[in-house]
């Protein structure tokens, strides 16, 4: 049998650094081109791209995508992000490349929003004025258990924050356009039925993907049908919500109290209304950088190559109907 | 059959108010003799007391304690308390009164607990501070998967904790003195045994009661043994700790980062060094007054209710040797 030639790939030095012990380890014939710390390029072809998550806090996120886009024989590129909704995605993907993201990322989701509906419910900021203010305050707090939430989105993050929720006793419920039944749920509900679910919940987690059908679609209706002073926490993309309405929901008292991890423009301009609304907690794109996200999209790779490889189906490979 | 005499039995105004439909419905005979909230009592001898936990809140619980130990007719105290260590338990005890604590507090407990840890992981403070600042600074964090834990003091409060950092994919360790094996914990070690655990945890859970051999026995050698920067949390008590020895380990890096919800003095007064110290978070003695505390507080009270009618066992019965 004729040996192959090896897999021709693009990686960020770093990225290649940190796993190329392992691809070695695993037999895969990989030959890397790599995009240095500098931004140069080594010249020549690739077949496939590893799009990694260090390459965002190198700000190389554009370059690297750019060098794919302009590489005529690629023909798969391994995401290290839940979301596609880049337009270089659908770039791709209207050229037959195939795309597969990351489940790495959600495990560190769910904990961040776990962690912002704690500090809510226990009353963070009040207490921590009480003890710059030196006063003895036994404040009462709402316990998650016994709280109804419910997550808008069930994939793979609105199921990792679900899962957490109810080892903690809350009562869950999921919406997906599939319905069915899960683990990570008391109930799952297609998005049409989630009006009851939606008026009861305690807390509202929106995960979905952004796609071309769903910008701004998050609004006035979403937010009228909230039980009042309910808590949102919106770990999606900004582009889901309409801001405006989001405001006036907060204003009226509808909703109680957001939490952002994204906003529309990222990074978010200074002045912004989020910044200082007292019932904002914004942060900046952070509840994907855990400490363990690195580990598992390094597993997700090395995974996928193999398969890939071996001429196998890919581990969350999206389906090119997405961008039709 | 002759009937029976009804017990009894001493309330707080708003706590009698509270159960006594539950009370009838259970077709318990119970008389009530009431504490009112102006701290006026009416006459008579009792043979039952329910020290129940709005009480503190009302400040409330010395009068009631002195009125309990007033009554020389009194055969059992159920309290809404996990602890022991108030000295009129003592007194009671040795003249051979029945003592039942409770476990509804432990909940709200180890809610407090993950949450404080979450705050730490997830670098709350930095995080507030950036949204002040009106800067875009993702902030990677530390995931709980992964870290581990050792809870020292494994009784309700311990397990509980254990339960939900296990839930939350943390490897946790139990200490107590009878050792064995727990659904709530990878590893149960006795506190002879703790040392290597000790050594390797990223976060230590203090929840052992407070008893007249272990006042101030957490100190210099107990943080010695610490990782250097670990979180440590004490829901315990704070005479168990020696507190000189606590800053000196914070001062030191030894510990990271302590959450104290106890202190030796509460209210912890004024410019006392816990307040300020940049490593400390305080809180005050808030952690078990969670939105659940009282519905698992009154369920405990009916349960032990008929027992004790009916010359059952009393669940969580505080065990006379206690106190010898």
């Amino acid at each position: 049998m004729p040996e192959r030639a090896p897999l021709r790939m693009l990686f960020g030095r770093d990225a290649w650094e940190r796993v190329r012990g392992r691809i070695q380890e695993a037999g895969l014939a990989v030959q890397p081109l790599l995009l240095e710390p500098d931004g140069s390029l080594a010249d020549g072809d690739f077949q496939a791209a590893w799009f990694s998550p260090e390459l965002f806090a190198l700000k190389q996120d554009e370059a690297f995508l750019a060098a794919v886009l302009g590489c005529p024989t690629v023909r798969w590129m391994q995401s290290g992000r839940s979301g596609f909704d880049h337009p270089a995605f659908a770039q791709l993907a209207r050229r037959g490349v195939r795309l597969s993201r990351s489940t790495a990322p959600a495990p560190a989701i769910a904990e961040y929003v776990i962690a912002s509906v704690f500090d809510r419910f226990q009353r963070g900021p009040e207490r921590r004025l009480a003890q710059q203010a030196q006063e003895w305050r036994p404040l009462p707090f709402k316990e998650i258990a016994g709280s109804r939430w419910l997550c808008v989105g069930f994939g793979e993050i609105g199921r990792e924050v679900g899962r957490r929720a109810r080892a903690l006793g809350a009562h869950v419920t999921g919406v997906r356009r599939s319905g069915g039944d899960s683990d990570c749920a008391d109930l799952v509900v297609t998005p049409d039925r989630m009006g009851d679910a939606l008026a009861a919940a305690d807390v509202v987690v929106l995960s979905v993907p952004l796609t071309p059908d769903n910008d701004g679609s998050y609004g006035r209706d979403f937010f009228a049908g909230f039980r009042a002073g309910a808590l949102f926490v919106n770990v999606g993309r900004g582009q889901l919500l309409d801001e405006p309405a989001l405001r006036a929901a907060l204003d009226s008292g509808r909703v109680g109290h957001c939490v952002l991890d994204v906003t529309r423009v990222e990074p978010l301009p200074r002045g912004e209304w989020q910044w200082t609304h007292p019932q904002v907690t914004l942060t900046a794109h952070t509840s994907g950088i855990g400490s363990g996200l690195i580990g598992r999209t390094d597993a997700l790779l090395i995974e996928n190559l193999g398969r890939y490889l071996s001429g196998g189906p890919l581990l969350h490979e999206l389906n090119p109907e997405n961008f039709a």
